[in-house]
């Protein structure tokens, strides 16, 4: 797959944002002191960023309407990786670069590819199999192992569109239950934590990245996350930022991405990775050097990056961050 | 001077600010994180502050509109201290509270009644004297020594309204210069260096300050501030904190105080304060676990404080924060 580079942004006065969300809003908040403006385009009426810049609301499928807030920012970027590739076409069509690009949504919107790149790139994950129809899951919890989890290659977040297959008897029913549509097996990691990187990455290839974070999930939503996270070595920390940085080279990726971690017997084995700000790198507004919603902007406006050192922390070195799934 | 308690504001969702300049755009970013919603009103239709909550531009002295503005708020506050009286008392007829309130405005808008409480208070100052005709100016040069410097009672800032009397004879010239308004003389005071102090007051008493902070002025324009103050002992702290909490005691001050000091001889000396957010107080939207800019919101939303300590310092510990003075 070849991707034409896109155009760089210059003289960034005006972003565009899809999806007007809590992210958004954060995004905004740390954009603002840059001097930055913000147009926010969602398809609810009342989403929570819409007081900080104009605000359009209407469908996503909405091209139309699409290219005429595209002609009105001098970038846009998103704050959910679901865009359609038709919107983000579109606002391509329109003369302004969207970032992260098309290349980083397509990726990122399909379990499948998304674990097949890791696994291209040498990043260690589970053993994945693809899954097209019922008597396709049987064979692919054969060859990833039971106990396996099913997994839709679209759409999933927060626990929804999985299920867990402990017998062989059990696939087709949860082949079923997740709607007959194409699914990923993957086999199950019995892991002793969840961890996360975020890291950014520019337009001409500037890096950087916050401290592993260990996060803790309840019913499927991030609820406390722990940054820097305790007893990480250099060497893994090491790994994790090598492997996020082959990520986002071969994504031509601009703007943070996420990868979450699970570590399994001392070693790092990546579940899945966002292409945008993400809920575990809230902590970084508080307590980093410069924020990863500030850092987000500076990446996707072509300017250089913050440094993302962290600024606070306890008489333990560590800072404990409280994290709401939902506002 | 009585001055009956106003009543504090119970579950603020909605600040109005008079000024939408650099200072109330920093208060908006601070309390737009906390759920706050914010209405300026100003005389100017393009002040900066106007993209982050709605904008009512309008005269300072249109009470008609100053009371509609008020309807729609919680609380009001401001950004800058000459705020008219009429504009205060027409708030608070609306029915809504505002803070700091008319007693800090009173004060801190006449350089003789400020100068008069410090004095009250046991707040080192330097000696001072009232000039309200030109042959006052004589007399009152020859009460505070000379050199003394001659100033506006009101509406003086960044230098302005002010000039130095060196001998007896230009003590009139310099009265006709300022405009033949009632002056104020104070001893001319060779200050070593200029500090300041940012403190907070909540409707119910609490107190927090954050610490000393060294200002170098071009110009009469604030240039430069150095946070924590360097060579200040604990003591000079302490005397410098607890002066300021006996004017804002006295004021019945709820909001951000500052206060400007001259250092001199080993001693601090009051040289004037401000009822607001200021300048010279900038570096904690970075440094500080609470920004003045937060800590003013949740002053004036009747709120407890948040930590005033600072959380990020170089290897010397000394934070250096380069504060333009225009934006």
């Amino acid at each position: 797959m070849t991707e034409p580079a896109a155009a760089a942004p210059n003289n960034v006065r005006t972003v565009g944002v899809l999806g007007a969300g809590q992210l958004g809003r954060m995004l905004a908040l740390a954009g603002i002191p840059l001097g930055l403006e913000f147009i926010f385009y969602s398809d609810r009426p009342d989403d929570t960023a819409r007081t900080l810049g104009d605000h359009i609301h209407a469908e996503y499928t909405d091209l139309e309407a699409i290219a005429s807030f595209a002609r009105r920012c001098d970038v846009v970027t998103f704050e959910f990786e679901n865009v359609p590739a038709a919107t983000a076409e579109a606002v391509s069509a329109a003369g302004t670069p969207i970032a992260p690009g098309p290349r980083s949504l397509a990726i990122t919107q399909d379990r499948l590819l998304e674990k097949t790149t890791f696994h291209k790139l040498d990043v260690p994950t589970n053993a994945f199999h693809a899954v097209n129809n019922a008597a396709d899951a049987l064979a692919a919890i054969e060859a990833v192992g039971l106990p396996a989890v099913l997994k839709t290659r679209t759409l999933g977040y927060d626990g929804k569109g999985q299920g867990l297959v402990r017998t062989p008897a059990q696939a087709e029913r949860v082949f079923d239950e997740l709607g007959g549509v194409p699914l990923l097996a993957e086999a199950f990691v019995p892991f002793t934590r969840e961890l996360s990187t975020i890291s950014v990455r520019t337009w001409s290839g500037e890096v950087a990245h916050y401290p592993l974070t260990q996060n803790t999930h309840e019913a499927g939503i991030l609820a406390r996350s722990v940054a820097p996270a305790p007893n990480v070595s250099p060497d893994l920390t090491k790994q994790a930022q090598q492997a996020a940085e082959r990520v986002m080279t071969e994504l031509g990726h601009v703007g943070v991405l996420a990868i979450e971690w699970f570590e399994h017997e001392g070693r790092l084995l990546a579940n899945e990775c966002a292409p945008r700000v993400h809920n575990s790198g809230h902590w970084t507004q508080d307590a980093a050097a410069t924020c990863q919603f500030e850092n987000h902007c500076r990446a996707v406006c072509n300017w250089p990056l913050g440094p993302s050192h962290v600024i606070a922390l306890d008489e333990k070195r560590n800072l404990i961050c409280v994290t709401p799934g939902v506002i």
